[in-house]
């Protein structure tokens, strides 16, 4: 009897229904459908006043519009009866203020131009004030949570958007019975049960599985406006693939589905994909390859150092603590300088960097276009490219910045092995894994094989995979997760390894990188950072 | 009465004759006359065997045919009754193998396949073993010399070019009876009487006012075959100003001038354009801003510091210590990345950069792209740029590139302040001063007044200058290249000062070029000079 998963990815502009076959991977059906009003970060619709800078906002209902047609197509093509499971992932951290019967504050008539009552995004950047008083404060109370994220949390989390919330618009904040992130949102659209993902919580809510949620005297000592906002949250935690509910009668009506199907709790998009490539145990930095990149990696073992952005247990896949980092720019870098820069056709040059030799051109990029996430946590520091010529090319300096992003992903690599978390191998998904050129380099800097995961929709797929991970073997589904991944995903679409005397220029470059890294990361970080300040001046 | 001086100026691909009125310094003739064979670096004329790699020669009879012409063409226009004296530049350090008559051994035919026989231009750089030799010989021996040349000589100079002849080509070597400047061979060819330079001597030939020229067990130890190559050399050292000769019947005949007319010692074309803009005391950088940049101070006192490329005694001007300083690629910086890397319309880019404010684009370039001449004397180092985000603009990057130079030129000044030779502005000719955008950047980044010379023609003019002084007062000319300069150089043309505001935001901009210049040009020179080794392996 075939059976079927559904993952439910929402992303940035659209959210995606995938369904997959449980006992071959094979995928059956997929529709996107984007958000009716996308990324709010001009003005609120209909309105003129212009939004603050750094805002990003959504509207709630379209995630529930947009779900109910996209699982309306795929239902076209897969039955609702045969889907044993469904499971969520969302982009993180995504937040939203409502009442304690799900009602979004923002849909309420007197909260309606208030940007602070709807959806804030992840990428909604305005609560870097807050986020500087929590990293503040917290170093200064040593508050051993801080630990777990390098000692430094970002302005797109939740403690610095509820922050912003309290002092930008406190009638808002004083309505909200709860402040949610948008997966646990949505699930709770889909089954009418409230529950909250270990995966955001952990990774940007501040719990901690063994310290739980921040105290009332830390968040106190941040604004004695927020010293009680953890009785906002909800706080019942549950892994991803543990069952949050069943899909209720009115969306099964709303929808097509089935009601009564197991839903899983959510997780964040990106770190969906590691089961999604396949991935179920340790020795692997599974990397999502897109504008920017995120890198999860699996180890028994909880080791505490500075250098990636968040480690949660039983975040990413239970049974093992997750680790996340970030490149804040990769597809992102080779965009600007070949669509903006150069205004070049992106296909002549790819072609022309591929002729060319490691080391050939001379050049070594450091590939902080856009801040540096791990291992040095600094939005200020800023790009260079070193060696330059007479005769230095266009496609030299793409390549060289192809080449600075792989050897920032080696440091990445470098701090988690340095730290006893074993990494053997990487795994791909993500829009950059269709160039053979990034990932040959790719292969070649970091000296270890790179594998292309067979599904290209490996961050929809991961959350199908929890999906029948929550309907559980008597359901149809899976009794655990790497039962669920090894039947669910297919081999690599390709295997990228190292070449030998790439390789070893490239161990001489990386040198280069590396002190370059540490001069401008480290030693003399007021060097870029002085530059960031007088941008802003001029 | 009336009464001319004619300059002529040898360049890399022509010559040009300007004829000057030495009362109000009116440019009243010019013309230019190509060489027939230009820069000859991929083979001789006629032949098919490729040249060695960095080769540069030129043929010594198209220095003389282009002069006839030139000559001819300016004396339509001013009689050469009214020629009072004739000043004579040349690029250096050019050279050429010569018997004792006076005949470049390229024309006899035994030799004239023979490319160590002919002009070596001073872009010939295929000597650089040789001058290897000659730095670390001279390390070794503590030749007091080499302070003069901040311990460092280069390829381009007459050593190294004389060692590469009696090694690659020892036939050669020994039928030479002379090895000259092209400049002294130029002069002797207008009036038959052998002179040598100091100007070229002096920052070219290792000869020295107090120490004389390089020891017969120096150049021994360099190589025993070049033992006794002090003896090719001519020694009668003539002054800028100083007559040379007097121009010979059989020149007259060639070209129209009057026999007679007396002629100057030659002077290296760049320091020739110090007098040319006017200047003839201390308290002035002069720079000669082109593709590169030769920048050149007097000063009544000698101070030996690292961080010139040379100091002569009556070098420049008779009287003072003439310094000299240099930047490998200036204008062929700005050629490369409008021309070569962005393929842009130059007026385009050089209008948006001017709307930038300092520091606006967040950058610092480092314009070592063609190596670091003065202060670092290493041409290994390469080009940087630092700042970059994902909103960086062409037209951004373009004016870091300006700035980068102009912090470049800082530099030296700065080192010529720090070690008592004072600079308190700068006087500027040259093909780039048609550039009100860089000269402004220029002020404003070095903090100083920038004059624009008079004349389009000031290296001619100074020549033209020296002619007057050849001829003495006695014969129409002047006695003093003081009294010269005061009569045939008229006001500047424009000057530029200093910004207040843009000059702050410089000051902080030249903190980080500076911190990058220190950590890469001479903490950490192996970065970037692994960077070209790894090129060239490639």
């Amino acid at each position: 009897m075939t059976r079927f998963a559904m993952g439910l990815d929402f992303g940035t502009e659209s959210v995606r229904a995938l369904v997959v076959d449980c006992d071959r991977g094979r995928e059956v059906a997929e529709a996107v459908s984007p958000y009716a009003h996308g990324v709010i970060s001009k003005t609120l619709p209909g309105k003129k006043k212009p939004l603050p800078l750094d805002f990003a906002l959504q509207h709630p209902g379209d995630y529930i519009e947009s779900t109910r047609k996209a699982v309306r197509q795929v239902l076209k093509s897969a039955p609702a009866s045969k889907i044993v499971g469904i499971g969520v992932d969302f982009t993180a951290c995504t937040i939203l203020p409502i009442r304690r019967d799900g009602m979004p504050l923002m849909l309420l008539p007197r909260f309606r131009k208030n940007p602070h009552a709807w959806v804030k995004l992840w990428k909604h950047h305005a609560a870097q004030p807050e986020a500087d008083r929590v990293n503040e404060v917290g170093r200064a109370r040593r508050e051993p949570l801080l630990k777990y994220y390098s000692g430094l949390i970002s302005s797109e989390w939740m403690v610095p958007k509820c922050m912003e919330i309290a002092r930008k618009a406190p009638d808002v904040y004083r309505a909200a019975d709860l402040i949610v992130d948008a997966g646990d949102w949505l699930v709770f659209q889909l089954t009418g049960q409230f529950t909250r993902n270990a995966c955001a919580a952990g990774y940007k809510g501040l719990w901690n599985s063994k310290l739980g949620f921040p105290s009332k005297s830390f968040l106190g000592a941040l604004d004695p406006r927020v010293r009680n906002l953890a009785d906002k949250w909800l706080k019942n935690i549950v892994v991803p693939g543990r069952r949050a509910g069943l899909v209720s009668r009115e969306f099964a009506r709303k929808s097509g589905l089935r009601a009564g199907t197991p839903v899983s709790a959510a997780t964040i998009d990106a770190h969906s994909g590691v089961s999604g490539m396949g991935v179920s145990g340790e020795g692997t930095l599974s990397i999502i390859m897109g504008t920017s990149s995120c890198h999860m990696v699996l180890s028994r073992k909880l080791r505490l150092f500075n250098g990636y952005a968040g480690v949660t247990k039983d975040g990413i896949i239970p049974g093992f603590y997750g680790y996340e980092s970030g490149q804040n720019a990769v597809g992102d870098v080779f965009a600007w300088f070949t669509r903006d820069f150069l205004g070049a056709p992106f296909d002549r040059l790819s072609k022309k960097a591929r002729l060319l030799k490691p080391g050939q051109s001379g050049l070594v990029a450091l590939d902080w276009l856009n801040g540096a996430r791990s291992v040095l946590m600094n939005a200020n520091l800023s790009g260079m490219v070193l060696g330059l010529t007479l005769s230095s090319k266009p496609e030299e300096v793409y390549r060289a910045l192809i080449e600075g992003t792989a050897f920032g992903t080696k440091i990445i690599v470098e701090a988690y092995r340095d730290n006893g978390v074993p990494v053997r191998e990487l795994a791909v998904c993500g829009g950059l894994v269709k160039d053979p050129l990034i990932l040959q380099i790719y292969a070649d800097i970091i000296g270890l094989p790179v594998r292309v995961a067979a599904s290209n929709q490996a961050v929809a797929l991961g959350a199908a995979i929890f999906g029948a991970v929550a309907a559980g073997k008597e359901a149809g589904g899976f009794a655990t997760a790497s039962e669920a991944i090894a039947k669910m995903t297919r081999p690599p679409a390709a295997t990228y390894k190292p070449d030998r005397a790439a390789a070893k220029v490239y161990r001489q470059l990386f040198e280069t990188y590396r002190k370059c890294h540490d001069f401008f990361g480290r030693e003399q970080t007021a060097l870029m950072v002085g530059l960031k300040k007088l941008m802003r001046r001029a």
